[in-house]
């Protein structure tokens, strides 16, 4: 099979095609023919080695499979082959996603939602089951709360408007004005230009002072540390951007805040909880650009520009 | 009446006893005849200015009350002259506790338990709220697991341990070595000696290397930091301390980790449910020492002390 590797941590000129046997599944295990993939800020983190501890190199990284079951190993029991699934393959354990086929624990793996293509199914289920962990599983977002999302128009940002809009949440979001009447055909309520506004004051402005319920992190910076100024008491944080900056959080307690530190984790129930949402049309990924995965490099370096114009995911199309 | 106030913020030496009208209970308000009163680190916080654009001087302090009703305001309906009630007068609202007499709105008054004299109940009322609040309201700790309670001797921390006893936790905690016993005594079932061992190899080797589920910081200084290297998989940290040092918390995503800050508020269900622990016989607050009122200069001069040689609360009689 076809695979795109790293021989050693650096820019995105590090990948080199190659080509290695098929994997076979083993007890448990179905393999997959990968038809797409995707590419999140954890790809190009783990590319550039800041998890070198627990990649060891040569490695095919990569954080989406959307396929078709070719072959089960001994013991499976929830598919067959020919069937359409798709999941995030294990982080930091075994191979990733670049590459023709891949193998993984059928307990981690989901039937692909017929309303989305392999292209549209690789874009979500990462950043999915990250926004759902962040925003259901660990801030419980409940009808009729404010939320923040930073970034709304980024990967996870475009995901999470709808997510909160479903589980019926006011949603302010963050965003350049020229993706404004992006996020607001996604749902968003209120839009802040953050170049352009203060966001604290906007969202004080947007709430009558009283500020939002839960904030969600997706751009880092000093985030955790501005973010009490917007919340209401007992309001939460939830970030899925881990920095090693110092953050001052004296405004918190006087706010009864929480905050919620998030590390994706993998099963199946949360891919079947986002298919429900994209069955009945609350949910469906925006693949803002597509590569072939023989130019991933190229993909990575767009994702890391700051202003790559990019709306929504990058998704990769391994058949082409 | 007889009350302690600070004209300025300062040292333990800003108290000058005086002689107030006795205030007279409003709508939905109890006039309380003050038996006992305490002191937390809040208090000392507060008289030496941290809080100085909530508090207008010159001020009435404290934030215990543990008294008799002497008279009832109208619409009041939960209480009668002659009952016996404890409660923490409202934070940065109205009159504190350093007085003959002090006067709150019913809905923060609860019905002292029996079994606790004057002294005893105003030892807990901020403390077991804060404590409650904490442990049960913020990070809902469950049966089963465990908990590493910082500063088990402490005025909280001796709460906290057989709060979380009484949930069915297990309970490391750090003390001097000389407090071990003491702390054993309440329910304590590792004692770590801070002075002696670095605490997280210790909670590490308590638990064979799986670490803790719950942190519950009374200590500040670098907690929140190290916090997740104590913590498994989405283990949460509760904090009571405002603390304004930066803290790095990049090990908190990994961990899938919860940081949850209170600042405590008060109502009468939180001293219902502490009281129905108090007679069951699962939570009894201790007192190291007693001061009278016209010395809570001196009782405030020996909590600030950093080796003061207490055990659990300094009680101040009102009465003497």
């Amino acid at each position: 099979m076809r695979a795109m590797i790293i021989e050693s941590f650096g820019g995105p000129e590090s990948f080199s095609e190659v080509v290695l046997p098929k994997p076979e599944p083993g007890e448990g295990q179905v393999l997959v023919k990968v038809h797409a993939t995707s590419i999140n800020p954890l790809d190009y983190q783990v590319r550039r080695g800041d998890y070198k501890e627990y990649v060891p190199l040569p490695a095919i990284t990569g954080h989406d499979v959307s396929g078709v079951i070719e072959a089960i190993g001994p013991g499976v029991t929830a598919f067959k082959p020919g069937d359409e699934v798709w999941y995030t393959p294990e982080i930091f354990a075994g191979q990733g996603s670049y590459a023709e086929y891949h193998v993984a624990h059928e307990s981690i793996v989901g039937l692909k939602p017929d309303a989305l293509s392999h292209l549209e199914a690789a874009a979500l289920s990462l950043v999915g089951g990250t926004v759902w962990e962040a925003l259901i599983t660990r801030v419980n977002l409940q009808v009729g709360e404010t939320i923040l999302v930073h970034g709304g128009a980024g990967g996870v940002g475009h995901i999470a408007i709808q997510i909160a809009k479903a589980a019926g949440a006011r949603v302010l979001t963050t965003v350049s004005s020229h993706n404004a009447e992006f996020v607001k055909s996604l749902g968003a309520d209120v839009t802040i230009d953050y170049k352009q506004t203060d966001y604290v004051e906007a969202v004080l402005e947007a709430t009558d002072g009283k500020g939002v319920n839960v904030v969600l992190d997706t751009v880092g910076g000093d985030t955790l540390e501005r973010s009490p100024l917007v919340l209401e008491q007992l309001g939460r944080v939830v970030s899925i951007v881990d920095i090693a900056t110092p953050q001052n959080l004296v405004e918190a307690w006087g706010r009864n805040a929480s905050y919620h530190f998030v590390f994706t984790r993998q099963n199946r129930g949360k891919l079947d909880d986002l298919s429900r949402l994209v069955e009945r049309g609350l949910l469906k990924p925006v693949v803002g650009a597509t590569y072939p995965l023989s130019e991933i490099g190229l993909a990575h370096a767009r994702l890391e520009q700051k202003s790559n114009g990019l709306r929504g995911k990058i998704a990769i199309d391994v058949t082409a």
